[in-house]
């Protein structure tokens, strides 16, 4: 037995051990003793040490191979940090809105409709239908689907007066969800550094993509009757800003809708300004006891940019929304959007177009309307009753939420771990602010599961928010 | 009959008008005579002043409407210019890769594969089944489904030698799409202003990408057998990039494979940098002659994040990729994505994780190296018989494309425009450079409709050189 030759065959395997997928059958004894002019027995030894070693195994009778369960030991990432900085912004990764509440939990948290308010037989037969046509194996136009498109823009055309140039379907660039279609409108039309208006709260993600887009968030004050146009104007003047990002129709979180009064006013500003408005029509579909009433309808010189998805409303599989905007701004979000993400899966194109188009998805949107309905009313009429103190900023029109305004000492995130405990998920309203908060809120989303439990969960917010007395 | 009342009428009207979607119905005469207390003939003459204007048309026996058909003029959105300044970038919305080709051209531009190539029953009866489960109405994890990410972990771990470690489920973030994937690295890794190191020639969607984020691009030549270690390092050195983004496997425009000895001392360069390696393994379903041999496999320090999609193997309609990163970095990449897309489809995620872990999919890929064998010979093979002034670089032993040198003197544009009247579709290669090109190259895709024109294609190509003397 010569153990410099054993040696030698260790470090000639270890070599070749590196470079070999786990699970690689090592050279037989036969052919290692030849290659290496060895006796049998110093490579056998060679290969207990590598055995040894953890890097082979063998299975007697079939060979001996590269180990392919590994040895875990602690990673050091450490350098990354100097790569990296720090990060740029203080988003947390997840919001309260995108949690994942545990079976049993009452989850007035969420920001996505519960699966009975979603058309689900139709969901199923129009992806079934897509899976056997072309656009299973195609790949649409950068734009999107025409008949999709065309879809989108008759749409909106229902809210064009007389007079006005309604949109066309080549003004329509459908997206993969209304989030991505934010950041590129962000990006295409502000810009890295440049001013953006936004109501104050308004909707996280919007927040969040305004950060990513590195844009300045200016922040105008907005209630229950959406923000006021002086301020909005007053915005402009101070900051020279491009665009003011919206929600005209049951704003999220606070359910305002604006009245004419207010939208002619913004208009009048945008305009005066030189600028675009950014509406985020999120809640189309959720009219209780109005309708929604696109602002960008009363526009056809571009300074309107509408966004709006189908995501809630259709299914969060069916990940399709779409970007209304005329003139060279369309020409600039279509470019980022290219870069972002080349086109829009055929598939779930092609099932949206056949949802929205079959006569069910009306009716199913009345149905939606109708329990939508008792939904917020149930919850307005359990928190009067068990949440006195919680108090409602108004009951909305529209959209999925409640947005209460709770007693000023109230320590929100402590609130927050309490209700957690005793199983009820809401959502803190700090998370809706780019500023700082006027006040302690929740966000209480009404369309989730389990609606007969909203009696319940008022009784213990009302609970909790008195021990905090 | 009283023309100031048919004035006061006519107002009234208007401002109703305006405020009514199209198609809106009308009062009655009998209830405008009411309501204006006018006689019937006033009511009728200012009915037929907003007639001659456009705005209203009577369908006799059925009532007065708002004009749907609105009288399109045209619009005026110079305002715009002035709100959005100058591009911010030199990039065309529309690259040759994405340009569609109208029936009967002969295709060697497209990025895609044809449908030939695509596992066309798999991706279907996917698809179909995903239709019938909980993800066609549930929205997934963030991060992606876990059995998703596990495989996309296993299949890495399957190139990761003996003693490293390898990445697991929760290393990986599911995408839609690899596009997507790259501009959010960017931007989470590299950021604004700062330095990426790029292959030039490199993919043109990623240069799009890193302008996007508005990175700062420091271009390293790049040729049939990948970049000069010494060249990258020496970029590293003079600029402080963060990051180097390369396709080591088959690169696309190239087709380069690095050697081992590449890898290694790329490798070095990157570690030695407290850099990233961003690793596109675009082709990995598109080996020839070798198969794809990911260098993420021979690290496990967190210096290569890997990207690797399943768009053009299994179908375009399927836009899943994947990102495997350890460390901070993986949570730097997350929050971009939130913040892009908040997550992906449940169903193109379920369907896409159906269709590779079907026994038939290994064998469909064994079918697909052995037609691009034939297609990429056939097209060598045309050129050099037809076209003999076109000098291929190198026979890739891998990937989709051939990457061709031209004679120094010729007219790309014109070139490319020649070859389009004979209905051959070519991608010039200019596309493909982050900096200016060294000289006038084609890329030539041999994975699109109709192999047979090869032949054909070479002769027209040979042609339009000649002719180009």
């Amino acid at each position: 037995m010569d153990n410099d030759s054993s040696a030698r065959i260790v470090g000639a395997l270890r070599d070749w051990i590196a470079a070999a997928p786990a699970g690689a059958r090592l050279p037989s004894t036969r052919a290692l003793v030849a290659t290496h002019a060895a006796s049998p027995i110093t490579v056998q030894k060679a290969l207990r040490v590598l055995t040894a070693q953890g890097l082979i195994e063998s299975r007697p009778g079939v060979g001996t191979f590269v180990r392919a369960i590994r040895v875990a030991r602690p990673l050091e990432f450490g350098w990354q940090t100097a790569a990296l900085g720090s990060p740029p912004n203080r988003v947390p990764v997840s919001a309260a809105a995108m949690r994942d509440a545990p079976q049993g939990v009452m989850a007035l948290h969420s920001g996505y409709p519960n699966r009975e308010l979603l058309p689900e037989r139709l969901v199923r037969s129009a992806l079934t239908r897509a899976a056997r046509s072309d656009v299973a194996v195609s790949r649409p136009p950068v734009a999107g689907i025409p008949e999709l498109q065309a879809w989108f823009a008759a749409e909106l055309a229902d809210a064009v007066p007389a007079g006005a140039t309604p949109p066309t379907a080549s003004d329509v660039l459908v997206l993969p969800g209304s989030q991505s279609g934010l950041s590129s409108i962000f990006r295409a039309l502000v810009g890295a550094g440049h001013a953006l208006v936004m109501e104050s709260p308004t909707y996280w993600g919007a927040i969040t993509a305004a950060e990513q887009a590195g844009v300045r968030v200016i922040p105008v004050p907005s209630g229950a009757a959406g923000p006021d146009p002086d301020d909005v104007a007053r915005a402009f003047e101070e900051t020279g800003a491009r665009a003011f990002y919206a929600q005209p129709n049951y704003a999220n979180p606070t359910g305002a809708q604006w009245s004419r009064d207010t939208t002619e006013r913004i208009l009048s500003v945008v305009r005066a300004s030189g600028a675009f408005l950014i509406e985020d029509d999120w809640a189309h579909d959720f009219g209780i006891t109005s309708t929604s009433a696109p602002v960008a309808g009363m526009d056809d010189a571009g300074h309107v940019v509408y966004i709006r998805s189908l995501t809630k409303s259709v299914s969060p599989a069916i990940q399709i929304a779409a970007i209304i905007a005329r003139g060279p701004a369309r020409q600039r979000i279509l470019a980022d959007r290219v870069a972002s993400s080349m086109y829009v899966s055929g598939i779930l194109q092609a099932a949206a177009l056949d949802i929205v188009t079959q006569p069910a998805w009306r009716a199913h949107l009345r149905g939606v309307r109708s329990q939508l309905r008792s939904r917020r009313d149930l919850l307005v009429d359990s928190l009067s009753e068990h949440a006195p103190r919680a108090h409602l900023t108004a009951i909305p029109a529209g959209g999925l939420n409640l947005w209460v305004r709770l007693p000023d000492d109230t320590d929100l995130p402590a609130l927050v771990r309490s209700c957690a405990e005793e199983n009820l998920f809401v959502g803190p309203g700090s998370e809706w602010f780019p500023a700082e908060p006027p006040g302690p809120f929740l966000r209480l989303n009404y369309s989730g599961p389990n609606p007969g439990a909203f009696p319940e969960a008022a009784r213990i917010l009302g609970r909790v928010l008195d021990r905090s007395l």
